[in-house]
Protein backbone atom coordinates (compact mmCIF):
# COMPACT_ATOMS: atom_id res chain seq x y z
CA UNK A 1 0.00 0.00 0.00
CA UNK A 2 1.25 3.52 -0.40
CA UNK A 3 -0.83 6.61 -0.52
CA UNK A 4 0.97 9.80 -2.43
CA UNK A 5 -1.27 12.47 -0.50
CA UNK A 6 0.57 15.10 1.43
CA UNK A 7 0.47 15.26 5.37
CA UNK A 8 -1.22 18.11 6.53
CA UNK A 9 0.18 20.25 9.80
CA UNK A 10 -1.59 22.90 11.60
CA UNK A 11 0.06 25.55 14.23
CA UNK A 12 -1.36 28.85 15.12
CA UNK A 13 2.19 29.97 13.60
CA UNK A 14 5.52 29.31 13.30
CA UNK A 15 6.14 26.93 16.13
CA UNK A 16 4.48 24.58 14.97
CA UNK A 17 7.31 24.27 11.59
CA UNK A 18 9.57 22.73 14.91
CA UNK A 19 7.75 19.14 14.29
CA UNK A 20 7.35 20.21 10.77
CA UNK A 21 10.92 20.18 10.44
CA UNK A 22 11.16 17.16 12.36
CA UNK A 23 8.93 15.11 10.08
CA UNK A 24 10.88 15.98 6.91
CA UNK A 25 14.37 14.75 7.88
CA UNK A 26 12.39 11.92 9.24
CA UNK A 27 10.15 11.15 6.11
CA UNK A 28 11.81 12.76 3.44
CA UNK A 29 9.55 11.25 0.76
CA UNK A 30 6.46 12.47 2.27
CA UNK A 31 4.80 15.78 0.60
CA UNK A 32 3.69 18.12 3.62
CA UNK A 33 1.08 21.27 3.64
CA UNK A 34 1.92 23.47 6.85
CA UNK A 35 -1.08 25.90 7.83
CA UNK A 36 0.19 28.54 10.17
CA UNK A 37 -3.03 30.90 11.11
CA UNK A 38 -0.28 33.83 11.96
CA UNK A 39 -3.67 36.33 11.53
CA UNK A 40 -4.77 35.04 14.79
CA UNK A 41 -1.75 34.06 16.74
CA UNK A 42 -0.91 33.78 19.74
CA UNK A 43 -3.88 31.41 21.05
CA UNK A 44 -2.45 30.05 24.67
CA UNK A 45 -3.76 33.15 25.80
CA UNK A 46 -7.69 32.59 23.95
CA UNK A 47 -10.61 30.96 25.83
CA UNK A 48 -11.02 27.33 25.31
CA UNK A 49 -14.35 28.18 22.44
CA UNK A 50 -12.27 30.55 20.37
CA UNK A 51 -8.88 28.51 20.29
CA UNK A 52 -11.64 25.78 18.53
CA UNK A 53 -13.18 27.27 16.27
CA UNK A 54 -10.00 29.03 15.03
CA UNK A 55 -8.52 25.75 15.04
CA UNK A 56 -11.17 24.24 13.26
CA UNK A 57 -11.35 26.15 10.51
CA UNK A 58 -7.40 25.77 9.60
CA UNK A 59 -8.14 21.81 9.77
CA UNK A 60 -11.18 22.21 7.31
CA UNK A 61 -8.59 24.01 4.93
CA UNK A 62 -6.21 21.52 5.43
CA UNK A 63 -9.00 18.88 4.59
CA UNK A 64 -9.99 20.30 1.63
CA UNK A 65 -6.56 20.37 0.36
CA UNK A 66 -7.11 16.38 0.42
CA UNK A 67 -4.54 15.15 3.00
CA UNK A 68 -4.02 12.11 4.12
CA UNK A 69 -3.49 12.78 8.15
CA UNK A 70 -3.26 15.81 10.13
CA UNK A 71 -0.77 16.46 12.91
CA UNK A 72 -1.95 19.17 15.72
CA UNK A 73 1.28 21.07 15.60
CA UNK A 74 -0.12 23.37 18.38
CA UNK A 75 -0.22 22.22 22.36
CA UNK A 76 -2.94 24.12 23.04
CA UNK A 77 -5.31 23.27 20.19
CA UNK A 78 -3.93 19.80 20.84
CA UNK A 79 -5.28 20.30 24.74
CA UNK A 80 -8.61 21.47 24.40
CA UNK A 81 -9.54 20.51 20.74
CA UNK A 82 -7.76 16.76 19.94
CA UNK A 83 -10.94 14.56 20.40
CA UNK A 84 -13.45 17.20 19.07
CA UNK A 85 -11.34 16.76 15.55
CA UNK A 86 -11.39 13.37 15.57
CA UNK A 87 -14.30 13.07 15.68
CA UNK A 88 -15.08 15.52 13.23
CA UNK A 89 -12.39 14.13 10.45
CA UNK A 90 -12.66 10.96 8.88
CA UNK A 91 -8.62 11.03 9.34
CA UNK A 92 -6.08 10.27 11.53
CA UNK A 93 -5.43 12.91 13.81
CA UNK A 94 -2.38 13.59 15.84
CA UNK A 95 -1.68 15.95 18.26
CA UNK A 96 1.64 16.78 19.83
CA UNK A 97 0.99 15.77 24.05
CA UNK A 98 0.91 12.69 24.31
CA UNK A 99 4.64 12.07 22.06
CA UNK A 100 5.87 14.27 24.39
CA UNK A 101 4.13 13.18 27.75
CA UNK A 102 6.00 9.60 26.80
CA UNK A 103 9.02 10.90 25.83
CA UNK A 104 9.33 13.26 29.55
CA UNK A 105 7.99 9.83 31.26
CA UNK A 106 10.89 7.94 30.11
CA UNK A 107 13.48 10.73 30.31
CA UNK A 108 12.76 11.47 34.65
CA UNK A 109 14.99 9.50 36.94
CA UNK A 110 13.71 11.15 40.29
CA UNK A 111 9.88 10.70 38.89
CA UNK A 112 9.49 14.91 39.22
CA UNK A 113 9.10 16.63 35.95
CA UNK A 114 8.32 20.27 35.19
CA UNK A 115 5.89 21.27 32.23
CA UNK A 116 5.71 24.65 30.92
CA UNK A 117 3.42 25.64 28.11
CA UNK A 118 0.44 28.39 27.49
CA UNK A 119 -2.15 29.19 29.82
CA UNK A 120 -4.63 27.12 27.72
CA UNK A 121 -2.56 24.27 27.77
CA UNK A 122 -2.01 23.76 31.24
CA UNK A 123 -5.76 24.96 32.08
CA UNK A 124 -6.71 21.79 30.55
CA UNK A 125 -4.17 18.96 32.61
CA UNK A 126 -3.91 17.34 29.42
CA UNK A 127 -0.09 16.98 30.21
CA UNK A 128 -0.49 16.19 33.42
CA UNK A 129 -3.22 13.51 33.00
CA UNK A 130 -0.61 12.46 29.73
CA UNK A 131 2.17 12.11 31.90
CA UNK A 132 0.19 10.07 34.58
CA UNK A 133 -1.25 7.96 31.61
CA UNK A 134 2.68 7.11 31.22
CA UNK A 135 3.24 6.12 34.65
CA UNK A 136 1.08 7.42 37.57
CA UNK A 137 4.25 7.44 40.01
CA UNK A 138 5.63 10.79 38.46
CA UNK A 139 4.88 13.78 40.21
CA UNK A 140 4.18 16.77 37.75
CA UNK A 141 4.58 20.35 38.18
CA UNK A 142 2.74 22.27 35.73
CA UNK A 143 3.83 26.16 35.30
CA UNK A 144 1.94 28.71 32.88
CA UNK A 145 4.55 30.74 30.65
CA UNK A 146 2.29 33.36 28.39
CA UNK A 147 5.16 35.12 27.47
CA UNK A 148 7.19 33.07 25.36
CA UNK A 149 4.92 32.04 22.35
CA UNK A 150 5.45 36.09 21.48
CA UNK A 151 9.32 36.41 21.74
CA UNK A 152 9.69 33.50 19.28
CA UNK A 153 6.76 34.97 17.37
CA UNK A 154 9.10 38.35 17.34
CA UNK A 155 12.21 36.01 16.31
CA UNK A 156 13.61 37.29 19.66
CA UNK A 157 15.59 34.15 20.34
CA UNK A 158 18.42 35.56 21.92
CA UNK A 159 19.60 38.85 23.75
CA UNK A 160 18.61 40.34 26.68
CA UNK A 161 15.11 40.52 26.37
CA UNK A 162 15.20 36.56 25.46
CA UNK A 163 17.69 36.00 28.53
CA UNK A 164 15.03 38.23 31.20
CA UNK A 165 11.85 36.63 29.89
CA UNK A 166 12.68 33.21 29.90
CA UNK A 167 14.85 33.71 33.42
CA UNK A 168 11.32 35.19 34.61
CA UNK A 169 9.13 32.36 33.10
CA UNK A 170 11.42 29.86 34.53
CA UNK A 171 12.42 30.97 37.75
CA UNK A 172 9.54 29.23 39.53
CA UNK A 173 10.23 26.26 38.53
CA UNK A 174 14.01 26.31 38.94
CA UNK A 175 13.78 27.64 41.99
CA UNK A 176 10.52 26.83 43.19
CA UNK A 177 9.54 30.48 44.29
CA UNK A 178 7.47 33.29 42.37
CA UNK A 179 8.56 36.70 41.92
CA UNK A 180 7.11 37.36 45.58
CA UNK A 181 9.16 34.43 46.81
CA UNK A 182 5.87 32.67 47.24
CA UNK A 183 6.83 28.40 46.38
CA UNK A 184 4.52 28.26 43.42
CA UNK A 185 5.21 24.25 42.79
CA UNK A 186 4.11 22.11 45.40
CA UNK A 187 7.72 20.16 45.50
CA UNK A 188 8.87 19.27 48.66
CA UNK A 189 11.59 20.71 50.74
CA UNK A 190 15.16 20.67 48.54
CA UNK A 191 13.47 18.11 45.77
CA UNK A 192 13.79 19.49 42.59
CA UNK A 193 12.73 18.40 38.68
CA UNK A 194 15.22 16.47 36.37
CA UNK A 195 13.09 16.68 33.59
CA UNK A 196 11.48 19.99 31.66
CA UNK A 197 9.19 19.04 29.17
CA UNK A 198 8.47 21.98 26.75
CA UNK A 199 4.37 21.94 26.14
CA UNK A 200 4.62 24.33 23.44
CA UNK A 201 6.06 23.84 19.80
CA UNK A 202 7.88 27.46 19.81
CA UNK A 203 9.75 26.48 23.02
CA UNK A 204 12.42 24.28 21.01
CA UNK A 205 13.76 27.12 19.22
CA UNK A 206 14.56 28.94 22.71
CA UNK A 207 16.28 25.70 23.31
CA UNK A 208 19.79 26.86 23.81
CA UNK A 209 18.60 29.78 26.52
CA UNK A 210 16.11 27.03 28.36
CA UNK A 211 19.17 24.85 28.78
CA UNK A 212 21.33 27.19 30.16
CA UNK A 213 18.93 28.47 32.90
CA UNK A 214 17.47 24.77 33.77
CA UNK A 215 20.93 23.22 34.51
CA UNK A 216 23.02 20.58 33.74
CA UNK A 217 21.25 18.21 36.13
CA UNK A 218 17.57 18.80 34.31
CA UNK A 219 16.93 16.82 30.81
CA UNK A 220 15.01 19.11 28.23
CA UNK A 221 12.15 17.55 26.69
CA UNK A 222 10.41 18.74 23.64
CA UNK A 223 7.58 16.82 21.32
CA UNK A 224 8.69 18.04 17.90
CA UNK A 225 10.63 14.77 18.00
CA UNK A 226 8.77 12.66 19.58
CA UNK A 227 5.80 13.99 17.43
CA UNK A 228 7.19 13.65 13.92
CA UNK A 229 8.06 9.78 15.21
CA UNK A 230 4.72 8.85 15.83
CA UNK A 231 3.99 10.43 12.45
CA UNK A 232 6.60 8.32 10.66
CA UNK A 233 5.40 4.69 12.80
CA UNK A 234 1.66 5.95 12.30
CA UNK A 235 1.66 6.21 8.35
CA UNK A 236 4.10 2.46 9.02
CA UNK A 237 1.81 0.48 10.69
CA UNK A 238 -1.27 2.06 8.34
CA UNK A 239 0.22 1.62 5.22
CA UNK A 240 0.06 5.16 4.40
CA UNK A 241 3.86 6.17 3.17
CA UNK A 242 4.10 7.70 0.13
CA UNK A 243 6.05 4.87 -1.62
CA UNK A 244 8.12 7.00 -4.05
CA UNK A 245 10.71 8.47 -1.36
CA UNK A 246 12.29 11.64 -2.65
CA UNK A 247 10.55 12.20 -6.15
CA UNK A 248 8.55 14.88 -6.96
CA UNK A 249 7.42 15.84 -2.73
CA UNK A 250 6.35 19.21 -2.51
CA UNK A 251 6.40 21.43 0.54
CA UNK A 252 3.78 24.29 0.91
CA UNK A 253 3.38 26.98 4.02
CA UNK A 254 0.18 28.18 3.87
CA UNK A 255 -0.29 31.37 6.10
CA UNK A 256 -3.24 33.38 7.39
CA UNK A 257 -1.70 36.38 7.98
CA UNK A 258 1.08 38.03 5.70
CA UNK A 259 3.38 35.54 3.80
CA UNK A 260 6.08 38.03 3.51
CA UNK A 261 5.65 38.31 6.74
CA UNK A 262 5.52 34.52 7.45
CA UNK A 263 8.87 34.34 4.65
CA UNK A 264 11.12 36.21 6.91
CA UNK A 265 9.92 35.01 10.55
CA UNK A 266 10.76 31.44 8.96
CA UNK A 267 13.87 32.90 7.57
CA UNK A 268 15.51 34.04 10.93
CA UNK A 269 14.48 31.02 12.93
CA UNK A 270 14.91 27.76 10.72
CA UNK A 271 17.16 29.60 7.82
CA UNK A 272 16.53 28.10 4.30
CA UNK A 273 14.08 25.62 5.59
CA UNK A 274 11.01 26.80 4.38
CA UNK A 275 10.75 28.71 1.57
CA UNK A 276 7.44 28.46 -0.46
CA UNK A 277 5.24 30.59 1.59
CA UNK A 278 1.48 30.99 0.15
CA UNK A 279 -1.71 33.44 1.65
CA UNK A 280 -4.93 31.27 2.24
CA UNK A 281 -8.17 32.50 3.11
CA UNK A 282 -10.29 30.70 5.75
CA UNK A 283 -13.87 31.27 5.78
CA UNK A 284 -15.30 34.33 7.71
CA UNK A 285 -12.07 34.85 9.78
CA UNK A 286 -13.10 36.69 13.07
CA UNK A 287 -10.28 37.96 15.07
CA UNK B 1 12.90 -1.09 47.68
CA UNK B 2 9.74 -2.57 48.69
CA UNK B 3 6.40 -1.16 49.92
CA UNK B 4 4.13 -3.50 52.20
CA UNK B 5 0.98 -1.41 51.90
CA UNK B 6 -1.92 -2.86 50.07
CA UNK B 7 -3.45 -1.83 46.70
CA UNK B 8 -6.76 -0.09 46.90
CA UNK B 9 -9.07 -1.39 44.11
CA UNK B 10 -12.54 0.49 43.84
CA UNK B 11 -15.33 0.07 41.77
CA UNK B 12 -19.28 0.97 41.90
CA UNK B 13 -20.23 -2.74 42.25
CA UNK B 14 -18.93 -6.47 42.12
CA UNK B 15 -17.46 -5.94 38.37
CA UNK B 16 -14.19 -4.64 39.54
CA UNK B 17 -13.64 -8.19 41.17
CA UNK B 18 -12.46 -9.46 37.54
CA UNK B 19 -9.76 -6.49 37.83
CA UNK B 20 -9.19 -7.75 41.33
CA UNK B 21 -8.86 -11.51 40.45
CA UNK B 22 -6.48 -10.55 37.48
CA UNK B 23 -4.14 -8.97 39.96
CA UNK B 24 -4.12 -11.44 42.72
CA UNK B 25 -3.41 -13.76 40.10
CA UNK B 26 -0.15 -11.68 38.68
CA UNK B 27 1.00 -10.32 42.23
CA UNK B 28 0.31 -13.30 44.50
CA UNK B 29 2.27 -11.65 47.11
CA UNK B 30 0.41 -8.23 47.59
CA UNK B 31 -2.44 -7.01 49.92
CA UNK B 32 -5.41 -5.77 48.57
CA UNK B 33 -8.52 -3.63 50.26
CA UNK B 34 -11.37 -3.79 47.77
CA UNK B 35 -14.37 -1.46 48.14
CA UNK B 36 -17.59 -1.85 45.64
CA UNK B 37 -20.07 1.01 46.65
CA UNK B 38 -22.90 -1.89 45.82
CA UNK B 39 -25.61 0.61 48.06
CA UNK B 40 -25.46 3.06 45.11
CA UNK B 41 -24.10 0.87 41.94
CA UNK B 42 -25.33 0.88 39.27
CA UNK B 43 -23.24 4.61 38.33
CA UNK B 44 -23.42 3.84 34.43
CA UNK B 45 -26.88 5.40 34.83
CA UNK B 46 -25.84 8.41 37.19
CA UNK B 47 -25.15 12.12 36.05
CA UNK B 48 -21.03 12.78 36.04
CA UNK B 49 -21.20 14.94 39.02
CA UNK B 50 -22.97 12.05 41.13
CA UNK B 51 -20.14 9.52 39.80
CA UNK B 52 -17.43 12.30 40.54
CA UNK B 53 -19.15 12.63 44.06
CA UNK B 54 -19.53 8.91 44.79
CA UNK B 55 -16.42 7.95 44.06
CA UNK B 56 -14.67 10.13 45.38
CA UNK B 57 -15.89 9.22 49.01
CA UNK B 58 -15.04 5.69 47.95
CA UNK B 59 -11.72 6.23 46.85
CA UNK B 60 -10.99 8.27 50.58
CA UNK B 61 -12.26 5.88 52.25
CA UNK B 62 -9.54 3.42 50.59
CA UNK B 63 -6.50 6.20 50.90
CA UNK B 64 -7.39 5.98 54.55
CA UNK B 65 -6.82 2.49 55.32
CA UNK B 66 -3.63 3.69 54.23
CA UNK B 67 -2.95 1.97 50.48
CA UNK B 68 0.16 2.13 48.21
CA UNK B 69 -1.49 2.72 44.90
CA UNK B 70 -5.38 3.32 44.18
CA UNK B 71 -6.97 0.98 40.89
CA UNK B 72 -10.06 2.87 39.95
CA UNK B 73 -11.72 -0.68 38.53
CA UNK B 74 -15.12 0.94 37.31
CA UNK B 75 -15.08 2.56 33.72
CA UNK B 76 -17.13 5.36 34.45
CA UNK B 77 -15.55 6.49 37.41
CA UNK B 78 -12.79 6.36 35.13
CA UNK B 79 -14.07 8.23 32.03
CA UNK B 80 -15.16 10.36 34.52
CA UNK B 81 -13.10 11.06 37.54
CA UNK B 82 -9.56 9.81 36.45
CA UNK B 83 -7.84 13.44 36.26
CA UNK B 84 -9.86 14.70 39.39
CA UNK B 85 -8.55 12.02 41.47
CA UNK B 86 -4.88 11.75 40.22
CA UNK B 87 -5.24 15.76 41.68
CA UNK B 88 -6.61 14.58 44.59
CA UNK B 89 -4.31 11.92 45.76
CA UNK B 90 -0.63 11.89 46.35
CA UNK B 91 -0.48 8.58 45.08
CA UNK B 92 -0.57 6.15 42.11
CA UNK B 93 -3.77 6.07 40.50
CA UNK B 94 -4.78 3.33 37.98
CA UNK B 95 -8.01 3.51 35.08
CA UNK B 96 -9.19 0.81 33.14
CA UNK B 97 -9.25 2.43 30.39
CA UNK B 98 -6.11 2.74 28.61
CA UNK B 99 -5.38 -0.45 29.18
CA UNK B 100 -8.10 -1.75 27.78
CA UNK B 101 -7.90 0.57 24.36
CA UNK B 102 -3.90 -0.54 23.87
CA UNK B 103 -5.06 -3.92 23.96
CA UNK B 104 -7.89 -3.84 21.84
CA UNK B 105 -5.73 -1.32 19.01
CA UNK B 106 -3.64 -4.22 19.01
CA UNK B 107 -5.94 -6.96 18.89
CA UNK B 108 -7.82 -5.10 15.49
CA UNK B 109 -6.85 -6.13 12.00
CA UNK B 110 -8.83 -4.28 10.05
CA UNK B 111 -9.06 -1.06 12.25
CA UNK B 112 -12.50 -1.24 13.32
CA UNK B 113 -12.91 -1.56 17.12
CA UNK B 114 -16.47 -1.76 18.69
CA UNK B 115 -16.63 -0.29 22.30
CA UNK B 116 -19.83 -1.16 24.47
CA UNK B 117 -20.28 0.28 28.10
CA UNK B 118 -21.95 2.26 29.84
CA UNK B 119 -23.77 5.45 28.82
CA UNK B 120 -21.73 7.66 31.33
CA UNK B 121 -18.51 6.15 29.78
CA UNK B 122 -20.00 6.02 26.18
CA UNK B 123 -20.81 10.01 26.99
CA UNK B 124 -17.36 10.42 27.80
CA UNK B 125 -15.69 9.06 24.36
CA UNK B 126 -12.94 7.59 26.69
CA UNK B 127 -12.45 4.51 25.14
CA UNK B 128 -13.01 6.25 21.62
CA UNK B 129 -9.97 9.08 22.58
CA UNK B 130 -7.61 6.75 23.89
CA UNK B 131 -7.84 4.35 21.36
CA UNK B 132 -6.71 6.90 18.76
CA UNK B 133 -4.01 7.92 20.60
CA UNK B 134 -2.63 4.10 20.27
CA UNK B 135 -3.33 4.60 16.90
CA UNK B 136 -5.56 7.28 14.85
CA UNK B 137 -6.00 5.50 12.09
CA UNK B 138 -8.56 2.82 13.90
CA UNK B 139 -12.05 3.43 13.68
CA UNK B 140 -14.20 3.63 16.53
CA UNK B 141 -17.62 2.79 17.17
CA UNK B 142 -19.31 3.36 20.45
CA UNK B 143 -22.25 1.84 21.78
CA UNK B 144 -23.92 2.52 25.47
CA UNK B 145 -25.53 -0.86 27.22
CA UNK B 146 -27.60 0.23 30.14
CA UNK B 147 -28.52 -3.38 31.02
CA UNK B 148 -25.76 -5.42 31.06
CA UNK B 149 -24.22 -3.68 34.95
CA UNK B 150 -28.12 -5.09 36.08
CA UNK B 151 -27.75 -8.36 34.51
CA UNK B 152 -24.26 -9.30 36.20
CA UNK B 153 -25.17 -7.13 39.47
CA UNK B 154 -27.88 -9.82 39.83
CA UNK B 155 -26.24 -12.54 39.48
CA UNK B 156 -27.79 -13.60 36.07
CA UNK B 157 -24.88 -14.79 33.68
CA UNK B 158 -26.27 -17.27 31.89
CA UNK B 159 -30.30 -18.28 30.79
CA UNK B 160 -33.20 -16.80 28.75
CA UNK B 161 -32.88 -13.40 30.23
CA UNK B 162 -29.17 -13.40 30.20
CA UNK B 163 -29.43 -14.69 26.55
CA UNK B 164 -31.73 -12.11 25.41
CA UNK B 165 -30.85 -8.83 27.07
CA UNK B 166 -27.43 -9.26 25.70
CA UNK B 167 -28.58 -10.02 22.28
CA UNK B 168 -30.56 -6.85 22.18
CA UNK B 169 -27.71 -4.80 23.26
CA UNK B 170 -25.28 -6.51 20.87
CA UNK B 171 -27.42 -6.20 18.00
CA UNK B 172 -26.74 -2.56 16.53
CA UNK B 173 -23.10 -3.19 16.64
CA UNK B 174 -22.82 -6.63 15.37
CA UNK B 175 -26.19 -6.50 12.80
CA UNK B 176 -25.76 -2.60 12.11
CA UNK B 177 -29.40 -2.16 12.90
CA UNK B 178 -31.20 -1.41 15.96
CA UNK B 179 -34.85 -2.79 17.21
CA UNK B 180 -36.74 -0.41 14.62
CA UNK B 181 -34.27 -1.65 11.60
CA UNK B 182 -32.14 1.81 11.64
CA UNK B 183 -28.59 1.62 11.58
CA UNK B 184 -27.06 3.15 14.22
CA UNK B 185 -23.50 2.88 13.74
CA UNK B 186 -21.73 4.28 11.15
CA UNK B 187 -20.05 1.55 9.34
CA UNK B 188 -19.59 1.23 5.91
CA UNK B 189 -22.05 -1.05 3.90
CA UNK B 190 -20.70 -4.77 4.22
CA UNK B 191 -17.99 -3.41 6.81
CA UNK B 192 -18.33 -5.05 10.34
CA UNK B 193 -15.87 -4.92 13.53
CA UNK B 194 -13.01 -7.73 14.04
CA UNK B 195 -12.88 -6.57 17.62
CA UNK B 196 -15.43 -5.86 20.50
CA UNK B 197 -14.13 -4.16 23.22
CA UNK B 198 -16.15 -4.88 26.91
CA UNK B 199 -15.60 -1.01 28.14
CA UNK B 200 -17.23 -2.57 32.10
CA UNK B 201 -15.48 -4.44 34.35
CA UNK B 202 -19.05 -5.92 34.78
CA UNK B 203 -18.99 -7.46 31.30
CA UNK B 204 -15.85 -10.21 31.38
CA UNK B 205 -18.53 -12.25 33.33
CA UNK B 206 -20.88 -12.18 30.22
CA UNK B 207 -18.55 -13.06 27.71
CA UNK B 208 -19.60 -16.51 26.97
CA UNK B 209 -22.80 -15.13 25.83
CA UNK B 210 -21.35 -12.50 24.10
CA UNK B 211 -18.31 -14.35 22.34
CA UNK B 212 -21.16 -16.81 21.00
CA UNK B 213 -23.05 -13.67 19.68
CA UNK B 214 -20.49 -11.46 18.28
CA UNK B 215 -19.19 -14.77 16.66
CA UNK B 216 -16.10 -16.29 15.81
CA UNK B 217 -14.15 -13.65 13.19
CA UNK B 218 -14.81 -10.67 16.25
CA UNK B 219 -12.24 -10.79 19.33
CA UNK B 220 -13.19 -9.65 22.10
CA UNK B 221 -10.93 -8.01 24.49
CA UNK B 222 -11.66 -7.17 28.41
CA UNK B 223 -9.70 -4.45 30.40
CA UNK B 224 -9.73 -6.31 33.56
CA UNK B 225 -6.23 -8.63 32.45
CA UNK B 226 -4.55 -5.10 30.68
CA UNK B 227 -5.11 -3.62 33.97
CA UNK B 228 -3.62 -6.13 36.60
CA UNK B 229 -1.09 -5.90 33.95
CA UNK B 230 -0.28 -2.62 33.85
CA UNK B 231 -0.57 -2.25 37.88
CA UNK B 232 2.28 -5.35 38.29
CA UNK B 233 4.37 -2.80 35.99
CA UNK B 234 3.60 0.26 37.60
CA UNK B 235 4.82 -1.59 41.05
CA UNK B 236 8.04 -3.06 39.68
CA UNK B 237 9.34 0.49 37.46
CA UNK B 238 8.40 2.15 40.57
CA UNK B 239 9.66 0.06 43.30
CA UNK B 240 6.29 -0.63 45.21
CA UNK B 241 6.30 -4.03 45.20
CA UNK B 242 5.23 -6.10 48.64
CA UNK B 243 9.16 -8.03 48.62
CA UNK B 244 7.76 -11.03 50.54
CA UNK B 245 5.82 -13.01 48.37
CA UNK B 246 3.29 -14.87 49.53
CA UNK B 247 3.90 -14.20 53.43
CA UNK B 248 1.33 -12.89 55.21
CA UNK B 249 -0.30 -10.88 52.46
CA UNK B 250 -4.36 -10.28 52.93
CA UNK B 251 -7.16 -9.47 51.26
CA UNK B 252 -10.68 -7.71 52.38
CA UNK B 253 -13.79 -6.63 50.09
CA UNK B 254 -15.40 -3.63 51.51
CA UNK B 255 -19.16 -3.19 50.86
CA UNK B 256 -20.82 -0.02 51.68
CA UNK B 257 -24.24 -2.08 50.74
CA UNK B 258 -25.70 -5.80 52.61
CA UNK B 259 -22.14 -7.93 53.00
CA UNK B 260 -24.01 -11.08 53.30
CA UNK B 261 -25.59 -9.90 49.91
CA UNK B 262 -22.51 -8.81 48.63
CA UNK B 263 -20.56 -12.74 49.80
CA UNK B 264 -24.10 -14.41 47.87
CA UNK B 265 -23.51 -12.66 44.74
CA UNK B 266 -18.87 -12.81 44.79
CA UNK B 267 -19.78 -16.22 45.49
CA UNK B 268 -22.13 -16.90 42.64
CA UNK B 269 -19.94 -15.23 40.04
CA UNK B 270 -16.64 -16.49 41.54
CA UNK B 271 -16.61 -19.18 43.48
CA UNK B 272 -14.72 -18.82 46.92
CA UNK B 273 -12.14 -16.35 45.44
CA UNK B 274 -13.25 -13.45 48.01
CA UNK B 275 -14.16 -14.78 51.38
CA UNK B 276 -13.53 -12.00 53.62
CA UNK B 277 -16.17 -9.48 52.81
CA UNK B 278 -16.98 -6.35 55.75
CA UNK B 279 -19.33 -3.74 55.83
CA UNK B 280 -18.03 0.07 55.22
CA UNK B 281 -19.65 3.15 55.69
CA UNK B 282 -18.83 5.80 53.85
CA UNK B 283 -19.13 9.70 55.49
CA UNK B 284 -22.78 11.14 54.53
CA UNK B 285 -23.90 8.22 52.06
CA UNK B 286 -26.29 10.13 49.69
CA UNK B 287 -28.18 7.80 47.40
Amino acid sequence: MSDPRPIGVFDSGVGGLTVLREIIRRAPGESTIYLGDNARAPYGIRPDEEVLSFSTQSLDALVERDVKALVVACNTSTAVGLLSFRRRYDLPVLGVIRPGAAAASLATRNRRVGVIATPATIRSHAYFNAIKDENPAVEVYEHATPALVPLVEAGQLTGPTAEATVAEALAPLIGGRDADGESIFPLPPGASIDTLLLGCTHYPLLGPILARLAGEGVAIVDSATATASALVELLKVNGLERGDPGVGSGHVQLTTGDPARFADLAGRLFGTDFPTVESVELGALAR
